[in-house]
């Protein structure tokens, strides 16, 4: 359907106490990571649930699609909008309303950015046990809307790991209200888990129950050189199964990547053990950094040759380990040194890492001679992110890129999207390589929910 | 429908691969935990997942409902029958596919018992992170559709978080095969999260991917004295956020439970610390048994005064430990002291334990002056098993008891089913205490996958 011109005053005598922009407001603001992100006819900031119930039947009365919103970083389109729409933005939804020190929870408004209940649960001694580049913008509601995961996901589980009460308007502005601030609920069907990695097409995520990890102490950190990631993954799980260890963070790098980010940051080289095949950065934590430093060598010593390692150095200051972090962190500047590279996100299983690289190395080659992977990701759970090195390709280039990539990566058991959810850009593929009945229960479970398709529409699923 | 006397023959000529027993050969054969189990007019136990899913279309296309079951172990009468339905075994798909080491995962079948599991994962240095009193007998696909949780939990997680991927028979005979084997994904709604705690009203569980754990090493075990679960607490909390501690359990008692255990099971209580009014045993692992034993007193006493422990013990030989244990777990012994004592299985958020098992001390007593609760549990989580002195109560009874035990847990954030789940025993208590809105969509879900109420009617939902 058109908008009609009279919507933003429907809005303002529907919902008083929103906050709302009409199309010249949204031109002139920050769309957050994803130009699409502002297409609308008009963004409202819900004062409450209530208030985003409201807003969920006006949509619903009118057969106007509703996309809701958090801190617009996510990376695959979920959040974009086109003309038609209205945006449904959680922003002024951002508090953190309770901390329980005892019971190790929170209980967060969906519009709460990342960083602020980490610095909330901190004043307790607490943390909420994931964490993203993007944590000062990133919402809480949207972690939870694509399952966000990050690098301490091997330790603490993703966001649906972390969650254990939820409450969201339904596309039929029902609230369901799930509350649970224990981990062991068998109470019927948790439904709460429907939500999750959902993006916004089967409710609106308006407040969350997290568990909360004791804040972590003092840490010691190494970059070490191995030949392939079978032989990473030998000393990740040495590490694992030391008793008294504290593995934090196993971030793999594999050369040409380390080798880009070292140049592009101006890192000295000469200091840093990239001649390897495979870097990986571990980071171990303990009482004291003595005591963390010293259990990381010991732990490393005791593994060396029987995983192979190459070559590898225990920072012995904050400077170096805050220097092997920027060669894995600020992966930014790898969109810098292209226009648009092409990116992925996939988990692929332990035992299948190299032979995968190697795969799509050579597949990658067959469509362009010019064209190598940047790869790197976290080594303890299979997520790697790769990158491609050429600028924004046309679009049989990007599906033939997609399919060197994808094929064969679900039989083995990995996964197509690893933490960034389908949104739209990864649609085309998930109708390629997402299990034809999981795609038809999926299709058959949102129909059952949002029948009229109001909710998010286009993103994830589609009718039939 | 009434199952016709050729039923068997038809069974048979239908599922050639399959055993299959009549209601002579479940007369004689052990039901289980539960006399209702073997209710049924048929039972089959078919070969693979190609023969669980001609079973759902032959049950299907007569209209006969069909009830899957495991080790027959559950507690809320989940696998109970009646003559009109057919059982579905999966006792014959009982291998561990394969362990992968070095990506610490698991392939199961659905029939295989957590302890074959334990076994193969063991020799691999792995174990499965999740341990029940049954495990000699319960499977992992009726552990997955209970999201069984057990005395690990709060560290790794319930059922729900062990799993990666999995297998199903959907209730109109398709295949749902979601065989990941890697944690992150965000391809899509993450479906198998719809057949965890379903309790097989959703699809029949065939096979599962499971997070695998390095193997614990050595342990020390305390028993600790204090006046309220508040104070044991204080002490979970501390011994959770000492760096390098590896805590592996924390069960409290209450004074009553714990004295009746010590009087049944003969043990000489002037050897324990039994007190207090509350009781906590602890169980910290390390590499070696004197390197637990001296963290876990290194722990307690700088937490001694905080947290006001009253008294306490640490196992000085393996004897001592495995007292401990079996005073806190050799729980038949409650059932022998009573005959069908009501028996609950809540879960109560930390910082509410006390006030809820003062209230409903009152509340028992309100009811009738000579009731009285055994209180133990799984602290670390909240989940508290508790069984009533009484010998099998009228329906009337039974009702006040729920409603005192019940009344106002969803509120504070609790479950009146904490890993038990809901089966036919609980359904009354999910009607009056269970969320309408969840309930309402809980039905939707069902009618949206079983349109003709084929999987395990009468469990958990029913149509309105």
């Amino acid at each position: 359907m058109s908008v009609r011109s009279d919507l933003l005053s429907e809005l303002r005598s529907a919902l008083p106490d929103a906050t709302i922009w009409g199309r010249d407001e949204l031109a002139v603001r920050d769309p957050g990571f994803d130009g699409r992100n502002f297409g609308a006819a008009a963004l409202v900031r819900p004062a409450d649930v209530g208030s985003v119930s409201a807003l969920v039947r006006f949509c619903l009365e009118r057969g106007i699609p509703l996309v809701p919103q958090g801190g617009r970083t996510g990376l695959a389109g979920g959040a974009a909008t086109v003309s038609g729409q209205i945006i449904c933005d959680l922003g002024a939804m951002n508090r953190v309303e309770e901390i329980d020190r005892l019971g190790r929870v929170a209980i967060v408004q969906a519009g709460t950015p990342l960083a602020v209940l980490q610095e909330a649960a901190a004043v307790h001694g607490l943390d909420p046990g994931i964490d993203l580049a993007s944590r000062g913008s990133c919402t809480i509601g949207g972690m939870i809307s694509t399952n966000a995961g990050g690098i301490m996901a091997f330790r603490n589980g993703t966001m649906r790991h972390r969650l254990l009460g939820l409450e969201a308007v339904l596309p039929d502005g029902r609230v369901f209200s799930d509350l649970t601030r224990v981990l062991k609920t068998s109470a019927g069907y948790d439904l709460k888990h429907l939500f999750v990695g959902a993006e916004g097409t089967l409710g609106i995520v308006t407040r969350a129950v997290l568990r909360l990890e004791p804040l972590g102490g003092a840490s010691a950190t190494a970059l070490i050189g191995t030949n392939d990631a079978a032989s990473a993954q030998r000393v990740v799980s040495h590490l694992l199964a030391m008793p008294g260890a504290n593995l934090r963070a196993a971030e793999i790098m594999w050369r040409d990547f380390a080798v880009a980010m070292a140049g592009m940051l101006g890192l000295d080289s000469g200091r840093l053990p990239l001649g390897s095949p495979c870097l990986l950065a571990l980071e171990l934590g303990a009482a004291t950094v003595e005591e963390a430093t010293s259990a990381l060598e010991e732990g490393l010593s005791s593994i060396w040759e029987e995983a192979g390692i190459l070559d590898g150095l225990v920072a012995a200051s904050m400077e170096q380990a805050r220097t092997i972090w920027r060669l894995r962190e600020e992966t930014e500047q790898i969109e810098r040194m292209h226009s648009h590279p092409p990116s992925f996100d996939v988990s692929v299983p332990a035992a299948a890492i190299d032979g995968y690289v190697a795969r799509i190395t050579d597949g990658l080659l067959a469509i362009d001679k010019g064209y190598a992977p940047y790869v790197f990701g976290h080594l303890a759970d299979g997520n790697l992110h790769i990158s491609v090195n050429t600028d924004n390709p046309s679009p049989e280039r990007y599906r033939a890129i997609e399919d060197v990539l994808y094929t064969g990566l679900g039989e083995i058991g990995g996964s197509f999207s690893a933490e960034h959810g389908v949104g739209i850009d990864k649609r085309s593929a998930y109708e390629r390589y997402a299990d034809p009945v999981k795609q038809d229960l999926a299709r058959a479970i949102k129909a059952c929910l949002d029948r009229k398709w109001v909710l998010n529409p286009g993103k994830i699923v589609t009718p039939v």
